[in-house]
């Protein structure tokens, strides 16, 4: 799936505001018709294996006063964006909210001034742009809308970005961090045997000085724990276009297994980029429940899961994405000693032994799980 | 300052052991002599304008009962340091911690089973690696500790690290990622008039992708709010080494001034490393409060403050660093107003308005406040 380029970008942006337009001219009642982004509308799609959009739309019409709020959200977003495009500007969503919000005052077909806002919060402007992203089928970063960007990235990798090559071999103690937009990025040369994904970014920053990346031969990335956009897209076009085999190294606790779901298969509330941003063949590679007694973690090691650490996992046990033999089986130990252990925990055995047994070993003889 | 070699940093760690260990050999008590790191002992230097800890020492001694674990957790921890340095390794604080932990058994007075954990949790060893750092004059960064690295940087400079000429100019829609050790980087080369720090990543990436820093030739810096070690030890070489001023630009808030003074002064927690992580010189370019007024921010884009933010603004309004006359008149009118403004607000005024107009020309008419 390559990345549209910008005159692709705003024929796609311009066309649907002249399907507004038109509409209107032809004396017609103006409507977005949107793919409906809710959980009802989310589906498991089990070939695939990513969470996916339902086939549901939802029709916004301009002439009933229950969207008609909404419908004017739509086509102010959709102005500010194409201006944004055509004058070559990068606002953040949060510029994009301040852009649009206006006083609106009018007089009521009682007599009375009313003012209302365009939009009260940001939480509005953000699904309005989720709307435009799933009505274009473009990426929000497509737009050159800017965000935080999480990630960081080494190893034996090299990047084309607005006509520099960067070797993201050559970042010494630091390391590349991975733009808001990576399908801005040429991937020019990949020589890695695969790719690992640290939840933690001290640990990234350790495997990194001591060259584990080099040693291994490697792409080393963190989204540092709850992974943002640009670091899981930037995961997924290496194993889509390179068929790099990808791993994830996470604590050993519900939230570390939900961010190893994330990237394999998606997200709920992003359900509708899945297909870009999730690598449903992503491997977990630990911490497993089982490494607990296999390597010997010592009991004053372990920590008590909470409450919400039960519950979280409690929902995980359910979901067809954890449906796998392997799956099952973790969660319930998971569930049954309700222990959690931290990747830092395999430090006991040495400060080299997560780097030169632990990750190469597992790998080495196909431990992880999917 | 320059940083220590690796020798050097080998040689101070042993030395402090050896200390030890001769006033075990002539039979005398051992201790450790321990600047003190609390409020009391935390004083505001008005001549380098910075916070520093003041001369009070305390000894914390192997024969006395309220000090032994302390002791013992002190020559633990030293030992694990030195002995990653020797092996070449890269620990985080928290692979610190684990490695230390265990369990002690052992019979007491009575004839009773005891157990005692070396230490409870993390707080324990984070805060005996200080005492190390105070006592040797070391930076946890120089010991080889690793943790998470926040930074960003793009412009007009050139660093050496690892051997390798990294440029980041050249980063195109990415940004070069500050490593955890900053004083490990060797700046080859730097071509810019000043160092731009703003407190959002969203805004560095807006500002990175129209490329700023070429147009207004500066270097630009990112912490991702509140700022890490790493990030101020940067932003402080480039103000020693190369005497760039310094211009800090984030939200109109008490998080956001707070966040500036952090930058300029240096911490309370950390305040016996000010003089390695502040910029005694930084300039505060906004967003002030004055700017509501000046700048026509438009009344719905106004936030109420909230009593969180007036408490924290007494507080600043109390230091010495902020004694200022600018600095007070800008905390007074806070408080007088209960108002504050996001940077973004600026776009109100056009999605140019921030880069081409705000930024650069607060900057040509000498408007920043310090």
């Amino acid at each position: 799936m390559k990345a549209p380029s910008n005159k692709e970008i705003l024929r796609r942006l311009e066309s649907l505001g002249k399907y507004i337009a038109e509409l209107v001219m032809k004396e017609k009642e103006p409507y977005f018709e949107i793919p409906v982004r809710t959980l009802s509308n989310t589906i498991w799609d089990p070939k695939e294996r990513i969470l996916k959009l339902g086939s549901r739309k939802l029709k916004r019409e301009f002439f009933d006063l229950n969207e008609a709020r909404k419908f004017m959200q739509t086509v102010l977003m959709l102005s500010l964006i194409i201006k944004a495009r055509r004058e070559g500007d990068f606002p953040t969503i949060r510029d994009l909210y301040y852009m649009g919000k206006h006083t609106i005052e009018y007089v009521d077909h009682l007599g009375r001034s009313r003012r209302e806002e365009t939009w009260d919060d940001q939480r509005e402007s953000n699904s309005i742009i989720q709307d435009i992203e799933v009505m274009t089928g473009l990426l929000r970063e497509h737009m050159g809308i800017m965000h935080d960007a999480k990630g960081k990235m080494v190893g034996n990798i090299i990047v084309k970005s607005k006509g520099y090559l960067i070797d993201c071999s050559k970042m010494g103690s630091g390391a590349y961090a991975i733009p808001p937009n990576p399908d801005s990025l040429e991937i020019v040369k990949v020589e890695a045997d695969y790719v690992l994904i640290v939840e933690k970014d001290a640990i990234f920053e350790r495997l990194n000085e001591e060259e584990f990346w080099r040693r291994e031969n490697c792409i080393l990335i963190t989204g540092k724990g709850q992974p943002d956009r640009s670091t899981r897209r930037m995961v997924r076009r290496l194993w889509e276009e390179f068929k790099l085999p990808v791993y994830v190294l996470t604590d050993c606790d519900s939230y570390g297994f939900y961010i190893y779901s994330v990237y394999r298969s998606g997200s709920i509330s992003l359900s509708y980029e899945s297909a870009r941003l999730a690598t449903p063949e992503a491997r977990f590679l630990g911490v497993t429940v089982t490494d607990i007694d296999k390597y010997k973690i010592p009991r004053n090691y372990i920590i008590k899961a909470t409450e919400r650490d039960l519950k979280r996992a409690k929902e995980l046990l359910g979901y067809p994405w954890f449906s796998s033999k392997a799956w099952q089986r973790e969660l319930k130990l998971f569930l049954k000693r309700k222990e959690k252990v931290e990747i830092e925990a395999l430090s006991g055995h040495g400060f080299k032994f997560l780097s030169h047994n632990y990750i190469p070993e597992k790998i080495e003889r196909k431990e992880w799980i999917e």
